[in-house]
């Protein structure tokens, strides 16, 4: 979220310092590959504010907790993950983003650190409490989400698009191998149809030179036998902090 | 700072909620065009903890103020400028990062939500309290930095690099016209020598298609006249979503 050009500032307000509470939410997202579904995870809140509204899995952090250990805590109290994609997303907190803080008061504000997370759905084992608690949902159809975490599901969807497109990042979700197409499918799966069409998209990645042919070939359906490919990370490294467009 | 793969999650820690102030602390970034210098803008710390000490410019957000607007009241205190990019760089929450925290009591803890700016060097005219207390450090020359103010400060030089590899923000610090020279001259300042040849820097960028011509021309020294270009926003309107990789 960008800012540009001149913005008028307000005067020192000479306001007493805030106090805060900081949570942590995640947007937690995996692709299905079997089904083409991009998917996000969402629990159904067990406490006031919002009291059964989903939101994303969230907590607030403890004394002597980091940032990040309260992001990986909450992962672990949801799903059940070997391989996981995590990182910072962006930090929501504005005064009056929780009903918690007292407009009137200007009582304890909630700031939220969000992390984006990327998981291999069909390795992520969901860890209910009670059913229905913790569920994926595809991101096209979203419940009603609590506090502003639409905004921050959306800016995470942001990210994963562009990780996409500048990072090896579906490398992390798709099994040790795959045919070209399966890779296709997971970018046609986030980025919509239309972002490439297939003969550019495999030439430009073969291009790349870092996905290995493994030689083995599969038979799936009607068509031509399809060639496994592994990605190779030693041929990757020396590009690794290089601008690179994927698409 | 992203982390990948398996890691080990502890219990629940069952420890009582922490309590936070939260800081907005500023990488504000110029390049000096005319001497091909790099700098960060630090203050000299007018009190404790780290007193006399260089920091980034930094303020403790107050009762009613968004995170953006406390970034925006820090700059306005230390430079005067009409154009300038700012975007939200990166939190830092770890417990023990500020000494205020006292680590026996867990007492109130210290969070910083940091800002990348870019601004122009020469429009930005720097607001003095006393001589000295904000200064432009080149970049290969800064001192010992209070806080964790080292590890924000590398944090947004590398945003500023992956800024200019994948995005305009470039024109947001030239002059309305420039010539390719001056571009590339400002790449070199902040990516290295290293990074493109000039003769495949000015054919990629020129592909674009979003470096307007003017038609005028400038003799500077010796050389031939150079052409003196501008950025075309409506060219560049269509680009702005997809990839593109600018050196």
């Amino acid at each position: 979220m960008p800012e540009r050009g001149h913005r008028n500032i307000p005067g020192s307000l000479k306001q007493p310092l805030a106090d805060f509470k900081v949570g942590v939410d995640n947007a937690i997202f995996s692709v299905d590959t079997e089904r083409n579904r991009l998917l996000i995870l969402l629990v159904k809140r067990q406490d006031e504010p919002f009291l059964g509204q989903r939101s994303l899995p969230g907590t607030l952090v403890r004394q002597g907790e980091s940032l990040e250990d309260a992001a990986y805590r909450i992962l672990a109290e949801k799903i059940r993950v070997e391989n996981l994609y995590l990182e910072q997303l962006y930090t929501f907190g504005g005064p009056g983003r929780d009903p918690r803080e007292d407009a009137t008061s200007y009582g304890v504000r909630y700031l939220s650190v969000s992390y984006f997370a990327l998981v291999r759905f069909a390795e992520a084992e969901l860890i209910y409490q009670t059913t229905g608690d913790v569920a994926w949902y595809p991101i096209e159809d979203i419940p009603k989400l609590a506090f502003d975490h639409e905004r921050i599901l959306q800016y995470g969807y942001q990210r994963l698009r562009n990780k996409l497109e500048y990072s090896p990042i579906a490398f992390e979700v798709l099994p040790e191998v795959f045919t070209l197409n399966d890779l296709y499918q997971l970018y046609t799966t986030v980025l919509g149809e239309n972002f490439s069409d297939y003969s550019n998209f495999r030439s430009r990645l073969l291009k790349l030179g870092f996905l290995c042919d493994t030689g083995i070939k599969v038979s799936r359906g009607a068509g031509r036998p399809a060639s496994l490919y592994r990605f190779d990370s030693k041929a990757f490294a020396p590009l690794k902090d290089k601008p690179l467009v994927f698409i």
